[in-house]
Parts: structure tokens; sequence; C-alpha cells
């Protein structure tokens, strides 16, 4: 979520939409921390359903999987939004690593595989009325467990802003 | 599996490998084939933990997901081998697709997302005893629900037979 958000608002710097930006950014400066951000990690998520995997190249440089709680898989297969009060999804990533062992096998370089933790583990959690400022989603990034900088978290709204018309997620259900 | 095999395959052949090759199939065409390899989708796969993530270029040309059903996971958190029967691991694959919304977001070309369903679903079945011909796993494959081919099916087990060590089953958890 950092370099994500980082770089989106950079983005939106550079096209000219530092207003936006910004005036959403001084919004979250009024709110109490604890409202807007998550700061524990939900329990036993790595337990949770597949929602769909991914790939990010560039600075994350990443391969990565959402998973869900029953609540959101429930809301990610019917198609609805708004997600319920209670959904949580959760993003984990890891290094994108070659894997010797399976080029082998296919006879050419081809496979890349997950490799160790990479770029923190990422959670949005619906709370319509607790997190009402930043769109009925509190978000929180986790690095080996420790909650990411309230600077750090404040880049996240803006740049799902950007998908308000999704319920700010952008991942869809892998069929 | 089908490409990934027939490739291992080829692979064998160019390498001078055919004999061994040529002898597992040979040896397959011997044992009845309901013995051999799994004709029924395990039920309520999709609901499984997730195992790993990967990204195959070449002809597959897919991201995907591998899920193991509770016993199977167990083993892979644990680090133990062999599975223990009743283990079950499912690969599903979607086309390996750009993401313009993500992008748009990141302010550059780097997202790959999970697109429609692509390669069939796989599984590997655990059952020291029914499966003992091909070193205890049972496989298999579905093109939209249909069992794929048994001549597809054996070529499943010469590739895996590389990894016999690590009990022919090429994916590591992702922790």
């Amino acid at each position: 979520m950092k370099n994500r958000a980082v770089i989106a608002l950079l983005a939106m710097v550079a096209a000219g939409g530092a207003a936006g930006g910004l005036a959403v950014r001084a919004g979250h400066a009024e709110e109490p921390a604890a409202a807007v951000y998550v700061t524990k990690i939900p329990h036993g998520y790595r337990d949770w359903k597949l929602v769909s995997v991914a790939r990010e190249e560039g600075e994350l440089d990443d391969i990565r999987a959402i998973l869900g709680n029953d609540r959101a898989v429930k809301a990610f297969r019917d198609g609805k939004i708004p997600f319920p009060d209670g959904a949580i999804i959760a993003r984990i990533a890891w290094a994108y690593d070659t894997s010797a062992v399976n080029n082998k096998s296919f006879g050419r370089q081809q496979s890349f595989v997950a490799g160790a933790p990479k770029n923190g583990v990422q959670f949005m959690v619906r709370d319509s009325k607790k997190y009402a400022a930043t769109g009925g989603w509190g978000y929180a990034q986790f690095d080996d467990g420790v909650p990411a900088d309230d600077s750090v978290m404040r880049t996240c709204f803006p740049c799902h802003q950007a998908i308000k018309d999704r319920d700010y997620v952008f991942t869809h259900y892998a069929r």
C-alpha cells in the first residue's frame, strides 16, 4: 500500500490533482487515528478463502493473494456492493522468485513462485460507521507484524477513492 | 498439466531420457484407469486454504493459485512428508490479464490480475494404496468440469517423478 499509494499520490500531483489528494489528507489529519486505521492484525486471516491473485511489477515487484473472511467472500461471490459491515479483505504478497526446479521440468524459463514475504500484509476492514470518513473502510498495513506509520496509512484512501463505484475495492473475485 | 507434462516429456526425449519416460507410460497402461486417475472434482475445493501462488509464462501463460484441504495444508505448514492419506492439493489457473484500472492508480503499466479461468483445474489426491503405482498420488484435470482424457493424465506422473524427494509436490507453502 505504501509504494502503491505514494506512486498514486505522485501521479495525482503530476496530473494536477494535488488539491483533491491533499484535501483528503488534511481531512484525515482531523480524525482520531484510532477511528480511521486498523492497528490489530485480524485473527486467522491466513486461513481465509481466496478471492484472487495478482502480480505487481515495478517497485512493488511481488506476487500476491487477496483473501477474504466469510462475510467478504460472500459479498464478492454474490457481486453485491457495498460490502457488509464486518467484511475484511486481506492482501498478502511475496517476492516474485524464479523456480529452478519448475523450469527444469518445463524445459524452459517460465515459472515464477512466491518467495519470502514482501511489502507487508494489508487489510481493509468494513465498518460503515467507524470508518465513515474513509468510505466505510478502515485500512491497515503490517510490516513484520508492526502497524505502518500513520503517515503511510493516510495515503491509502486517496488511492482507493478512484474506484468509489466499486466500493473502493480494486480486486475482482476470481471464479 | 497437459502442456506442462507434454513439454516435460518432450524435454526428457530431447535429453535422451525417453526410455525412462516411456517405460513409465507403458507401466501406466497396465493399470486400471479408475485406480490411477481421479475422475470426480473434490467437493468444495474453492473454499480451501491457500498454499501458494505462481505465474507460468510460455504456452501456459497463466497466473495460478494452489489450495489444499485441511489435511494437505497441515502437512505443508508442518513441513512433513509424505503427505497423509486424504490430503488433496488443488491448482486453479486464470488468464494473466493486465489491469487498466490498477495501472491508472499506479500511474504506470505494472499490474496483472486473474482473468477468465484457464488451463483447467487440477488435483493431486493422496491415497498411498489406491495410487501406489503413481507415488501414492492420484492425478486429475478438469476442463470446464470434464475430466481430461486418459492420455493426458498419463503424462502427469512422469513430470512429478522428478521431485520424488519432495513427495512429488512442486509447490512450497507460502508463509
